[in-house]
């Protein structure tokens, strides 16, 4: 099996657009500007909207501030959380492309075992153009590598894979550990670099992490929907998650695939496990009943989009998770009005003038 | 979280047999010498039983032929396969240690990137003596290896995990490949070192390659039926593929685990092609039809045992597999009469005298 041809680079240059939340200077673009700076970023800032972001010579971007947020959404901006990272989905909803890069402030260039820097952008561009297995299990990871196949056993049928919706890539350095395992283990670093790429399977759902990841926009946007966190909200570090177990379960029903492992990207800095202990807590409990539910989660057979089977999970989590906490019937409404924002932003004939209503062009 | 410490060497040696089928001289445990010498072998001698099988100095071995296993099974030996390495799980069930490493005599010691030579006997004990993780992806891979961990996300109430039953390891050099992927792909070399053990989730099944595999015979061991192939059955080189299917579901309804990745071996040479196409075709197309079927079992809240589930696994077999060819009928009686004949072997009033019987002692 020959490996899809990857097009020279920098590859999907204007299909492409990288998110970054933000709340300060972001000279960590420094680094990544042979690799980034041909692309159209999308900075979405957090917290203090008086407060002057700077952004590097030359690199092409949009930035949206809250009251940017407030005023392209009116009131459906309440379902875009403040002080927290997941405001990050409001790029996600602006953007006009195909594929979604999003990235950390944190996160620097990583090095690959040989020393050269690992262009994260460039694997995942690959991970999404090359389909996914997730129907059958292929031990010698993705068949789609080059040097790798489908190994003796695996069905020819299920050779052609499923379009992949979602790459998920990891971090060296600092894992991304909860507050009991970061306070319990302060000095633990990641120095595995692991060379696969795998499909998680269907039917298992997984830990999704906001660092570094790739998605098609196209296919699982919709789905992408960063929830109710931070300012005002009892519970934070979950926005990521909350919406990886929402997409997994959609990819699932609508046959895509979601890949984890390769890139890597450097993870420089801990969070303040003291402060992250106080965001996470409730989610520590709450996950114990809400993995369970997704666990369980099964469409209808009318929920034939994304934007379908979103409307019918936020029924799901309305009536099975509101009795663990009345936060949940404030998620589910947010999801619908999360939906509502999306349809309105990308709707054909509505799409143009809202993306480029009250942004600020380089 | 700190990983359970493993006994300094040789771990387990009491405890563990190597089984081996082969038709010809051992030479090659002479490289696997500083590794397996401390341990004892079971060398199941498949074909001619006439043949003298060389078996390097200083080993400690038992070996049998066709001979003995007719003379130890009786008419109960009909459900081991002749000329084919299936013959390799007579060596499981004769066993009376609690694990089990089993390995071809074509795949050699490999190499780590820095050169190190590969313990893969090592790896797989504490692959087996570590806890699985089936009901949730951890995108760090085994998070029981030393500078690893659960990542955020991660229910607590799941971070025990359950007992491994099953560690799959991989290959350099020679993968394993289907003959029509030998055929296009003559040349390809597996030359990717995957620095990772992970958990299969469960209700994800996988093609179990019994190249360089170990296993807790207690927890799973009457699953590891390799089936009829060979001499007189119309399919051959599915044999691990059966035995990996079956485990793989029992040990998704009794909250076992199995991992793969981690140890590789270096599998020497690739078999021809057009012989494994011989012996392939019918089960490439009998997958097609194999896999859903497994992907579908669901087992009686009765079977509280491997034997149980194993049995009534058979009964499916019988019923769903069937319509597909006539083998699979008889393929269903040889589950039961190797059921019947591990019960005989391993019960604890008979199992001495008969495991004694007819075996050449160094």
């Amino acid at each position: 099996m020959t490996a899809p041809v990857i097009p020279v680079a920098p590859p999907l240059k204007d299909e492409l657009d990288i998110v970054i939340p933000t709340i300060r200077n972001l000279d960590f673009l420094e680094m990544w500007r042979p690799f980034f700076q041909p692309y159209h970023l999308i900075i979405v800032q957090d917290g203090d909207p008086t407060k002057i972001i700077k952004v590097p010579e030359g690199f092409d971007y949009e930035l949206y501030n809250r009251n940017d947020i407030n005023r392209i959404l009116g009131p459906k901006a309440s379902c875009i959380s403040f002080k927290d990272s997941a405001c990050r989905c409001f790029g996600f909803m602006i953007s006009k492309k195909k594929y979604i890069y999003t990235i950390d402030d944190d996160c620097f260039v990583a090095k690959d075992p040989t020393g050269k820097d690992i262009n994260a952008l460039q694997q995942h561009i690959h991970n999404l153009l090359t389909p996914s297995t997730p129907f059958f299990f292929n031990t010698l990871y993705d068949p789609y590598r080059e040097g790798a196949d489908f190994v003796r056993g695996y069905p020819f049928s299920m050779r052609e894979g499923v379009p992949t919706a979602i790459s998920h890539g990891l971090w060296l350095n600092i894992p991304d550990y909860d507050a009991p395992t970061q306070l319990v283990k302060p000095r633990e670093r990641n120095t595995r670099y692991v060379d696969a790429v795998m499909t998680i399977p269907k039917r298992t759902i997984f830990p999704m992490c906001g660092m570094n990841l790739g998605f098609d926009r196209e296919l699982i946007g919709p789905a992408m929907y960063f929830g109710l966190m931070g300012d005002g909200q009892p519970i934070g570090r979950y926005d990521d998650m909350w919406a990886g177990w929402c997409a997994k379960v959609i990819c699932d029903h609508l046959s895509l695939g979601v890949k984890t492992g390769l890139p890597y990207i450097w993870h420089s800095k801990a969070s303040n496990p003291f402060v992250n202990l106080k965001k996470e807590y409730k989610g520590i409990y709450w996950q114990e009943e809400i993995i369970p539910f997704f666990q369980s989660v099964t469409f209808s057979k009318e929920s034939t989009t994304v934007q379908k089977c979103y409307i019918e999970l936020s029924k799901m989590v309305k009536e099975k998770l509101s009795p663990v906490d009345p936060y949940f019937q404030k998620l589910a409404d947010a999801m619908l009005t999360w939906i509502e924002a999306w349809e309105e932003l990308n709707s054909p004939a509505k799409s143009a003038p809202a993306a480029n209503a009250d942004t600020k062009k380089k």
